[in-house]
């Protein structure tokens, strides 16, 4: 794919086939995209977080559910949708370009998810689930230490689903005086 | 280029060749994958302002540098070094993803300028103007109502200068539990 195919082509996905993981290469290369994505002053602020430990897993889909309330009409309980893969991505607090930092390693790993045919869907409430105890041990086990805001998570699989057609850009949205 | 390479080789770059601007095609590619990005629940809250004005742009140039304060040893006064394009991306309020949103398009913009042969960088404090009177007067010019957050420049040209190698990612930010 060139990179407007994969630019106009990716869309969020909501459905993913629970019981298939991707194999660690390629969720090692989404990450590298995120890793590669630029930062305020090449300080690096942002860092990734695999959570691999599905009893962690269950409990910050629990956590994020609890955070986000009733789900949409439809929508199911789990807001990570069942994908295999959770990929949390925190940045520094000490970097004022930290939320800034952590967006753009979420947006190369959603593209270079696409490429490789994989799934995903930014899941948010990562900045509260970071300030809750569950976060703390988190970045605990995760040997990360000081102070990190949590920026998004990355709901990541396979597709149980036709993948949609493109959005249409809305009008107006580009300007120019 | 593959997407990896866009990714891998891409670099800020902060010397542009001041009277040589890109033909407008190429800013509008950048601009469009920019509008491409993901938005939270597709709301498209970025907007992505051209500053195509020389006066305005010598204006939006003198304040970021006063919101900036002196700048870095040998950097050029002007925050945008010179760039003769000025991309502005501002994103409705009203959005609770706006900066994550907004973020995304700079992202994309970067990443289409440097498959383009463009040279761009983010110029930040994007957010401070548009809380002053100037970023007003640009939200109507613009003709944007309501509540619009800065998020960022996207300063954009042609390099004067090599291209400098990519940066290694830093050891110790992809991290699993």
């Amino acid at each position: 794919m060139t990179f407007d195919e994969i630019v106009r082509t990716r869309r969020s996905i909501r459905k993913f086939v629970a019981d298939k993981t991707p194999p660690r290469e390629l969720v090692d290369a989404v990450v590298q995209a995120g890793l590669e994505a630029p930062t305020g002053r090449n300080r690096q602020s942002s860092a990734i977080i695999r959570i691999d430990d599905k009893d962690l897993q269950s409990r910050i889909r629990k956590l994020n559910a609890e955070i986000m309330g009733p789900p949409p009409p439809g929508r199911l309980p789990d807001p990570f949708y069942l994908a295999p893969v959770i990929l949390l991505v925190v940045a520094n607090a000490a970097a004022d370009t930290a939320v800034y930092d952590g967006s753009l390693a979420m947006g190369n790993m959603m593209l270079k998810a696409h490429e490789l045919g994989l799934a995903s869907c930014w899941i948010h409430r990562a900045r509260e689930e970071m300030e809750t105890p569950l976060g703390k041990e988190i970045l605990e086990r995760a040997g990360l230490e000081g102070e990190w805001i949590g920026v998004g998570h990355l709901a990541l699989g396979y597709a149980d689903m036709e993948l949609p057609a493109p959005h249409p850009v809305r009008e107006g949205r580009y300007r120019s005086i």
